[in-house]
């Protein structure tokens, strides 16, 4: 476990004010919480620029069930994928439409490749992927 | 069930082609659900631009389940938003780290401040919001 | 002026050796002038979401000088917009053509607005907005 | 010059109604030049991803005048790099703040590079970096 230690920033107490503001709205209690929520934001971005990387995203899917193959489909290119695909998750939206999350780990490349698959399947109302992490760099 | 009805893009023959490559590298097998998706993407954007509408987003978190109260803190977060949240799914990436995926549903402004509190929480490493759709409207 | 304070921010020392690193990589010299500089993006992004807020931000138009009559209407749309628009800077990329920067200065609304008008403009190749300050509120 | 040529798009009467009062709102006239313009703005986004091609950025910073070396040492980094920058244009914002515009045209990883260099300059209040295009490969 990593050990935490503090280094200090000199800033404007007008800029210091107007963070303050902000990050109270936002819901944090503590400035270093936010600020290392900064840090860990890019980090994961760079993370993703790295194509050999170890990452974790998900693939949000919106579709309608009655939508002749569609599921079926999806179900296909999951299983095509299965090495990437930690778990899915779907939730019944109304009659007609369902969310579908997956979990998906990998190298980046294969990652967003297979979540472009994903989202860009015929029927897909929306589709959408998120970035983050494994969490093992980020102390 | 909405009608199929078709319009017809004009377009400089060199853009178009590469057009097709770059869709063609994204997995899609045909202009329209292409250009379809464009569109939809842009509307849910929108959506999210309107306080009051019904939306579904996703929230992302990673954090050290051996942090001492973090778990429980999120748990309560998620019961006093109860009524947002429609289902959660929790993986366990490794011996540490914990990616939990919260589906929520509710008004723009409520899911995205509720989507706040569960990144902005102290101890999680990575928190992300998707922004999603009911897919009611997107047909 | 704003008078320079300091504050601690404490942090896991891996987290700060992978920050240091990124930081090194894009050029900064100093931890809190990145510090700074995270902070007063999420402060601008703010501001941009407050309609009356006073603001600055460009709008670049890539376009075809010999298309027909676009050079003119880009003219006159700046023209009726002219209490917004500050100055303009035109670059001539080759034969065909041209670039245009259009810095832009008002409320939020409307300078969002007529960012939207002129890179929507029929013959613009690329068209996009920056969103930026007045710098008035940010020390 | 390219040749206009046109295809057809399928799409679900409810959505296409949807995307014209969005598009309208935007002031678009006509749905081919939206539907060119989210086609575009994928291509210069793809351009981006290519560290070798020639594309256009342009780099702008708000920063206060009275700061010391600043506006020195933005000028040194921009003579590094004047193979880089095409233009530039500044504004006086207020009594302290400037603002300066540069255009900026190489390589896709030089540009970027250079665009981060100045927008990590210790004193630059905000710095945005936007991706555009030479128009050459979008007609």
């Amino acid at each position: 476990m990593a050990e935490l230690v503090r280094f200090g920033v000199s800033i404007p107490d007008d800029l210091l004010e107007k963070f303050d503001v902000l990050i109270g709205e936002k819901g944090y209690t503590n400035r270093s919480e936010a600020i290392r929520d900064l840090i860990r934001d890019r980090l994961v971005e760079d993370e993703w620029g790295d194509a050999e990387h170890d990452v974790v995203g998900t693939v949000t899917v919106v579709y309608n069930h009655e939508q002749s193959d569609l599921a079926q489909k999806l179900t296909e290119i999951q299983h095509r994928q299965h090495d990437l695909i930690v778990s899915a998750v779907h939730v019944h939206l109304d009659q007609h439409n369902c969310l579908e999350v997956l979990i998906m780990r990998g190298k980046a490349a294969d990652v967003r490749k297979a979540g472009q698959l994903l989202t860009s399947t015929r029927g897909v109302k929306h589709g959408k992927m998120t970035y983050t992490t494994t969490g093992k760099e980020l102390d």
